[in-house]
C-alpha cells in the first residue's frame, strides 16, 4: 500500500478508539527474522526527551518480548474496521508456534527505518525504535489495576519507542473515520 | 472559568504543540497543602491497563516530585498562546520558595475530583490519579536521550495518572487552535 508521511498526531482519536475497542497489531522480528504480530489494547503516544514515542506493554511471557528485546524495535499498526478481526486471531495464538501473519492473511513489509515489520494492508503505521525499556513495579499499583491485570503476576515491560516513521494511506481519513458495526 | 467535560482525546494536536513549544503546567499540592506548579515540556496520553491516563516525567529534585508523592495526585493545565507566558516563569522559580500562582498571576481553583488544583484561568484541565509509578533506568538508555537529558544524573519518576476529569472553556476551540506569534 502506498502511504504517505504524516504527523505523529494525526488520527490520535481514530487510533485510542481502534486501541480500546478491537486493538492494534505490534509487529516485530524474532531472532530468526520471522515477522510475529501481537494484539494490544493499550498504549500511548506522547513527546518525551523531546522526541514522539509510543509506550507499549508488553508481558515477559509473550513471544514479541522476546523479539523486541533481541531487536530494540517494533511497529504499531492500525487496522480498518474490516480488518479488525485480523486482531482477533492475533491475540489468540503465540508466535512461537504460529505464523501470525498467514494466520491472519496479513502480509509483512519490511520496515522503512526500522528492523520490524509493518502490515502492508493496514491505513496506518508507526516504526518505533526502543530508546528506554522499565518494568511495572508490583509494589506501586493502585488495587484497581493489580487486580485487574496482575493477578497472575507476569507484570510488564514497558517500552518506549521513538516513532521514527508514521505513514497513511490516502484515504486513511475515510478509513479510519468510519464508525464500526 | 465555566468549563464543560470533553473526551480525553480531543485537542490532542493542539496540547501536543503547546507541551513541545511553551509547555505545560502540573499543578499539585504540598503536604502543608500549598498550590505548586511545574512546567512540562514532555509527556504523554493514552488508554493503559482500560483507563485513560496522562504520563508525566518529574525528576526527584523537583518540589512537585514531593507533593505528588505526597497526595498520589496532580494535574495538567493547558494554556492560551497568549498565556504561555506563565510557563516560562514557573520553569524558572522553585516552589519550595515561591508561590507559583501569584508568582504567575494565576488563580489555583480546587479540584473537583482530586485533591491537586487546577488553572483557573487555563482553558483546558485535566484531573490525575496517580495509579501507578516506576523510575527511569540509566542501563537501559539510549545514548542519545542519556546525554540528551541526564548528564547530571536525577533521573525521572514516571507517574501514570488515571485521568478522571478533562474539561474545557467553551471557547477552548478558538482559544487552542489558534497559532502562536
Amino acid at each position: 500500500m502506498t502511504r504517505q508521511d504524516i504527523k505523529y498526531t494525526r488520527y490520535y482519536a481514530e487510533v485510542m478508539r481502534m486501541l480500546t475497542s478491537h486493538g492494534l497489531l505490534v509487529g516485530s522480528y524474532d531472532a530468526a527474522g520471522k515477522a510475529n504480530l501481537m494484539t494490544i489494547g493499550w498504549g500511548a503516544i506522547g513527546s518525551l526527551w523531546g522526541v514522539p514515542l509510543w509506550t507499549i506493554l508488553v508481558r515477559p511471557s509473550r513471544y514479541t518480548y522476546r523479539c523486541i528485546e533481541h531487536t530494540g524495535c517494533f511497529t504499531v499498526n492500525v487496522p480498518t474496521e474490516r480488518l479488525a478481526m485480523s486482531c482477533a486471531v492475533c491475540g489468540s495464538k503465540s508466535g512461537r508456534d504460529t505464523d501470525k501473519f498467514a494466520a491472519c492473511n496479513l502480509t509483512a513489509e519490511k520496515g522503512r527505518t526500522v528492523l520490524a515489520p509493518t502490515v502492508a494492508e493496514f491505513p496506518l503505521v508507526y516504526e518505533c525504535q526502543v530508546v528506554h525499556s522499565n518494568d511495572i513495579l508490583p509494589a506501586r499499583l493502585a488495587d484497581e489495576i493489580m487486580s485487574g491485570a496482575y493477578m497472575d503476576g507476569d507484570f510488564h515491560r514497558v517500552y518506549f519507542g521513538k516513532i521514527l516513521s508514521v505513514r497513511a494511506a490516502p484515504d486513511a481519513d475515510e478509513l479510519l473515520r468510519q464508525t464500526g458495526a
